[in-house]
């Protein structure tokens, strides 16, 4: 940490701060310019930290600067080869193989995902995706079909050979959904629900922990690292769209965050090109963008009739669009040194 | 909702969205510009709503525009009067009186609240504030006092005269800290977390909904709606800085966003200026602000020794700054027709 | 500038970051703790600032900080005790008296601009604004009446003992304004022509330099410092909202900007609630909470007849709108320590 | 055009819009819904628009919402097929071809100038780029050769079969650049410098305008509207980066703009990952990023040693990088039916 003391700061002033930082059980290394006085904190004690930024507004400083990032275990530094999380049936992900998991918003019905299932697997797709709880803006809409829901999707992955993916809302939904998911998804909205997050600290499922819409990355890896101190080390970030002065799509999808996060961490990341752009047409383009830029993984909702699908229709690929968007990437894959699982044989044998 | 079809959208086009906003249950008015077609949705019909905006992607759709507010138990039609609530010992907030809460980030002794709750509430305080539950972006701060620190500020407050306000974190919270508090607050990083709204609004204990960080008003609003949904009308907002491009501050406080609500709703709007700039030399002049532009109360961090406060030292006032914000704020208060509680005499008789 | 090592950076990439600081001209001081090194930078070399910027990318670099502000003359350490600068006519900004400007968008004609120059004047107002050259987002919208614009302006300002205040665009126009007009207003997406901004640097006209729409603050105290290191010194700054995520107004006005920018540097500042907040029953909020927050001045837009204003009428107030917030502001400018011109007499005696 | 009358609008307020419509010569079309009246604005009287806009803050009024582009001559539909550029020397940019422009941020000597350009021509790229006029943040840095680099770049461009691009920053400046430069550069401060805008309208030569740096894509457009609006058809639309929450990077670059644009505009579009990410280690991936969404060109910054640099050494590539770039590029271009030049045989002929 550096205190940078105003140009017009007095002695007094500079003693003050010193003596401080002292009194918290560091070490102050006093440099003084031309024009201001500089005071480099070194030490390790975390009781005190928050009085060391305390002196933020002290009379005569500037502004503190911190040269640490306060994440340790979810830091590149931590573990600098990368992480490689496997998530079951021999599927890993942060290695090689861009992984993809598709499906739709919610899950509806047992036809509905059971087809949806089918044709997401035949195209390449390793997880199934799918809302059994759903956070929904409006306290009218459509919430999701709980238990039942989690029991039809994991029929449909296990019928077809994925995994399942979806969010869970709460520490109480976390015993419910442990039978039947084998990665627990936590949404924008909930990145910085501590409460949550030190309750999935305690489990060892994967869980795919997606970037709220304003969330530095920053935050988003301290809110890795709540779920990492509690024991769990098998995180999955997610960059799904932030939120800017731009209105034409639902977000902003920041791709460069894709590499800077692979740099600043060793957690594998993935894209949310549907949430990212809340428009079917752009979801491709975006899905391509974040593959050339060396994501680990796809997050794409897929609908076999998004026009009467119960929540984000808008967004969703028809099951054709998601098999094109597939091989697209597989083409851009190795200008990366990635590669994608190939397309199945057309006809599925029957189980 | 108004569709609004592209300029080269086909016939066919038309006719399909046409029909589909009649199976989902609503009135579909077709008007014909010289440039393109415009369609108005006429109905009510909840149940389809997702599927009609799915029409959003359909093929000829340039956009989709809805004209109703999703909100309805919050809207200014609801109660065009303006809605005055009673939080506790006479006090109301919502009405001529603007109301301050005022007191520390975290409770931590039963010296350091005892000692606030005296000050403030002698500079014409109402409620006194602090944390017992600390919402840290890092899992290696501070986390707060728990139960114990709920005790030490009742009874710091009942000595005092003051109502108490502190934040709620988790259902699992709530009945724990029923029998402390006469306000609940939900921290703007909680603001979408519906399975707390939900269970906030099966009690009728005012709550203080703070706007998320980067949160439109729209769904404030609607965060609001889901605890007025369950039951429960006694619902606060407050705006407390969002973020935007600029970093000279913590948040940039959005101070047109006071009257932006007062006229959108009925609910009463608090400032925070102290996480709204996060500088304890800004506070006073944001507080002024709020109550210049409409504000029905503030909240605001004091600390009797901010550099050894354990959290949010840099934006607590002193308790003589928090007197002056008073004193100011009680001159400007008749600018607006409202009025600040009087300081109290100086010497309080001892218990 | 303090250059801040990566954990893992090596021994050779210190040596080179050290061996390159001394080549441009400055002192490196190197401090190692027990997680990193960093390195101060001391000296003036502006010759070779930007290749100690380029350092940033340096393999073995974190970040750079830098920690003096790049503005000089701008700053308040330039001229602690604030400017107060004069606009003639015997009014002055900077002072203790709030200085208001008010005064339609566009001018568009004699009859116009005179009875909105006497009813402004009337309340209180101590300059006319408006614009005769318009920059207009579309090609197709009026672009103002140019030189006749400013003849009507002056006079009208004349028979009510106001001093002008207008827009201008390219260095081409300075000229051609100079004798009407006594402030040269640089627009928002003028704030880093620098051309323009250079060529003001070369006369003394007091220049009014408006914030750029997501311009930081820092940016705008460069953007003055561009006029003030050609010698002229009279510059007012405007802060007029900013772009955020948030729709709900045409911009969302930065209040804290006042306060913030008073403490950077001693030019004053005013506020102009109308482009911050493009809707008329927001402005009086915004206004009084300027003054609230310490502006030294407001910018109003006043319309005798706003639905029928050639250009931001939306925006626009009605004259006794613009008395009622001019009445409100003078009740608020006491609690900080400010006054503004009283109301004249009702009746002016005829030209 | 639609109005949408609040919810309480009394019939006076309704029958006041009505007239005002009819007025300003539109035809108004009044539906009433159960819960509010709608009113559609058929007609094209350009004259009165303003007047139109006027009635958001009519009372009774909800908000206006636009249906229609302002801008016509950019439009998609103006040419739905899309426009291919001719750049000269047989170049051009929006067909199959995806374009590299590449060179250092500012022109430093013929040296430095010739060794680049050989370098980028032998990797693929088809046009030098280079600042002979720098606009700058700070009025101390360094402001570009002027005219002496524009000369030292034709050469060099010639020399290698490379065509130049470089900015203008003031009309005055375009006769002097006409004979030295293939492609005008309207950088992203100068987006709504609508006196340059204009002047460019009337020469034919091609402008590549880039996105102001908070600009919505509607924004650019309309600037783009303004050139084509005096005649030149020319123009070349570019995503340089935008200012959001997120500071870790210099800008946030909008690849999703891409596709965007494309769609809404029959312009080129081309990125810059250079002064989109501001750091040399991002640049490679959010160029692939840009040719995965689909690009028709992109602009890199270039040195042979970065870290002497005169300005943006912090971004710009080692030529070897670049050479890398374009490798990885070319792969990924068939995944969007595209091609990149072939990199040259290594050895030039001498001149």
């Amino acid at each position: 940490m550096i205190i940078n003391m105003a140009v017009n700061a007095t002695e007094e002033q500079i003693d003050h701060v010193v003596k401080r930082i002292q009194e918290c059980g560091f070490q102050a290394h006093l440099s003084r310019g031309e024009e201001r006085a500089v005071i480099g904190v070194v030490g390790k004690s975390e009781k005190h930290r928050g009085e060391l930024e305390a002196l933020q507004a002290a009379p005569g400083v500037e502004e503190i600067i911190r040269i640490t990032h306060p994440f340790k275990l979810a830091s590149r530094n931590f573990r600098p080869e990368g992480s490689v999380i496997e998530l079951g049936k021999g599927v890993t992900i942060g290695g090689t193989e861009i992984v993809a998991a598709a499906g739709p918003c919610a899950v509806e019905s047992a036809a509905q995902i059971g087809e949806i299932a089918e044709k997401v697997a035949r195209a390449g797709a390793k997880l199934l995706r799918g809302g059994a709880f759903k956070p929904r803006s409006s306290p009218y809409s459509f919430q999701g079909l709980g238990g039942e829901g989690l029991k039809l999707m994991r029929a449909a992955a296990d019928d077809n050979g994925l995994l399942v993916v979806s969010e869970v809302m709460d520490p109480s939904q976390i015993d419910v959904m442990l039978p039947y998911v084998d990665v627990l998804q936590v949404g924008a909205r909930n990145m910085q629900n501590y409460y949550l997050l030190r309750a999935l600290g305690e489990i060892q499922k994967p869980v795919l922990l997606k970037r709220g819409m304003s969330a530095t990355i920053e935050e988003l890896l301290l809110s890795a690292e709540y779920i990492m101190a509690g024991g769990n080390y098998n995180v999955i970030l997610c960059e799904r769209g932030i939120r800017t002065f731009d209105t034409y799509m639902r977000n902003t999808m920041d791709i460069a965050a894709i590499p800077v996060i692979k740099q600043l961490s060793h957690l594998p990341v993935v894209a949310d090109p549907s949430h990212g752009t809340g428009r079917r047409d752009k979801v491709g383009a975006m899905a391509r963008a974040a593959v050339a830029a060396g994501a680990d993984g796809l997050l794409i909702e897929v609908h076999q009739d998004p026009e009467r699908a119960l929540s984000d229709g808008a967004q969703s690929l028809y099951p054709d669009q998601f098999a094109q968007l597939m091989a697209e990437a597989r083409m851009i894959a190795p200008a990366v040194g990635r590669r994608i699982a190939e397309e199945k044989a057309h006809k599925r044998v029957a189980v």
